[in-house]
C-alpha cells in the first residue's frame, strides 16, 4: 500500500539550473570584483574551474553539494583575485539570486502535486543538493504547501544513487521502501538510486532512450496511476 | 618557514554558540507553530533531539554539519508536529538569527588577528559547520577583514580531527603543512587533528589539564610567538 510519492526537485518539479545566463549576470553585477577581467576570460575559468570539480565529483571525491562554493574557490584562484570568504560567498549568493528569480515550477507540477495531496499521499522531495538553496527555491515556485519533507545532501551527508538519502526520506516519512514510490528525470541519480534502495521508481524523461520498467513523459501521466492506486485501494 | 597561520572559530576566535537562551528566543517567537505546547516540553523535545544525534555524532553516522538542520526534524517529530521543510526552516533560522546576533570576538582575537596580517602572514579557519552560518558570524564580527580563507566541513565533505579538512585548507592556502601553524580550542578536533595532518598546533584552552606540546592559555600569547617565528626569518 503506498502512503509516500517521492520526487526529485530540479529537472523533475522545476526547470534545471540557468547556470550560463546566470554566470553573465554575476559577471555584469560584480564587475568590482572583476577589475581589468573580461566577461570571456571570467567564464573560461568558471568552465575550468566546473570541469575539474565534474572530475572530482565522478571520482567520487567531492559530492555534488560542494560544488556551490568550491567553483567560486577555484574561479578566483584561476583568476588570480584574492580567495577571501567574503568574495567567494558573494559571487556564490549572487549566482544563487540569479537561479532563483528564474526557478519556476514545470508543466504539471502544480497540478500533480495538488492532485496527490488531495489524495491524502505524504509528498517528499530528495535532491542532490543543498537545504538553504532547494527551500528557496521550492518557496519561490510556492510548491511549499504540497510538500511534507524535503531532504538534501547537505542533511545526510551522501548524494544518491547512493542508497542512504532514500532510506533517510522514507526513515523521516515513516514509510517502508514499498509503501512508497519516487519520480525522477536522472536515470543514474533518480532511477538507479531508488532500485538501490527497492523504492519502485517512474522516469519522468522526454528521450526515448533508456532501459526502464516504468516511465513518464509527462508529470500528469502519474495522476491516473495514482488514481489508479487509490482505487484499488479502497477496493472501488 | 611559517606562511600561513590557521584559526578554528568557534570557541577560539568568537563565542560559542548560546544554544540554551537560544531555544528560549526560538520558543518565544514562534508561538504559531508550537500552539498548546509548553516551553519546558518543547525544550526537553529539543534537549531529546540533541541527544540522539550526539549518539549518531559520535559513532560517526553523521556530520557535526548535519546537526543544523536534523535536531529541527527530530524536535518536530517529537513534538507530533508537521514536519515541512518550512516549518523546520523557519525554526532552524530563528537559532541562527538568535546566535548571529550574539557572536562576538573573543578577547585578544581582533588584536592577534591584526598583527598576524600586519606581519605578512595569510589567515585561514577551518569549522566544523556549514559555510553560511561561519561566513555570517565572521561578518558579524567584523572579522573577515583579517580572514584569507574559509573552510567548512560542507564543503570537503569531513569534520576535523579528519586530516582531510586539513589537507584541503592548506591546498587553498598554496602550503605545506610545515608551513603552517594551526590554534585551537578542541583537543580532539583541533589538536588530534592538526597532528594528523602534520602541522604544528597551539591548544587554547584555560584548562590546566591535557597532555599537548603547545599550549597558550590566551590568545594574545601568539603575538610574541610570532614575532619570534618572524624574527628568526629574517636574521634580526
Amino acid at each position: 500500500m503506498v502512503k509516500a510519492i517521492i520526487f526529485d526537485l530540479d529537472g523533475t518539479l522545476i526547470n534545471e539550473d540557468q547556470i550560463d545566463r546566470g554566470l553573465v549576470y554575476v559577471y555584469k553585477t560584480n564587475t568590482n570584483t572583476f577589475k581589468g577581467i573580461t566577461q570571456n576570460k571570467f567564464i573560461d575559468a568558471n568552465t575550468k574551474a566546473f570541469d575539474s570539480l565534474l572530475k572530482m565529483y565522478k571520482s567520487r571525491k567531492i559530492l555534488l553539494s560542494q560544488f556551490g562554493i568550491l567553483i567560486w574557490y577555484k574561479t578566483v584562484k584561476i583568476l588570480n583575485l584574492p580567495e577571501t570568504p567574503i568574495v567567494v560567498n558573494k559571487l556564490y549568493r549572487s549566482l544563487q539570486k540569479f537561479i532563483i528569480s528564474r526557478t519556476i515550477p514545470l508543466d504539471g507540477a502544480v497540478e500533480v502535486l495538488s492532485f496527490i495531496k488531495k489524495s491524502g499521499y505524504k509528498v517528499g522531495i530528495l535532491s542532490n543538493g543543498l537545504f538553504e538553496e532547494r527551500i528557496n527555491k521550492i518557496k519561490k515556485t510556492k510548491l511549499s504547501k504540497f510538500i511534507d519533507v524535503l531532504v538534501t545532501t547537505d542533511i545526510v551527508g551522501f548524494d544518491k544513487p547512493n542508497k542512504k538519502p532514500f532510506k533517510f526520506i522514507l526513515d523521516i516519512l515513516n514509510v517502508k521502501p514499498d509503501e512508497a514510490i519516487f519520480i525522477g528525470n536522472s536515470l543514474t541519480e533518480d532511477i538507479y538510486g531508488a532500485k538501490n534502495a527497492k523504492i519502485k521508481a517512474f522516469w519522468y524523461s522526454k528521450l526515448k532512450e533508456g532501459e526502464v520498467d516504468c516511465r513518464i513523459y509527462d508529470l500528469v501521466e502519474l495522476i491516473p496511476i495514482i488514481r489508479n492506486m487509490s482505487n484499488k485501494l479502497y477496493g472501488n
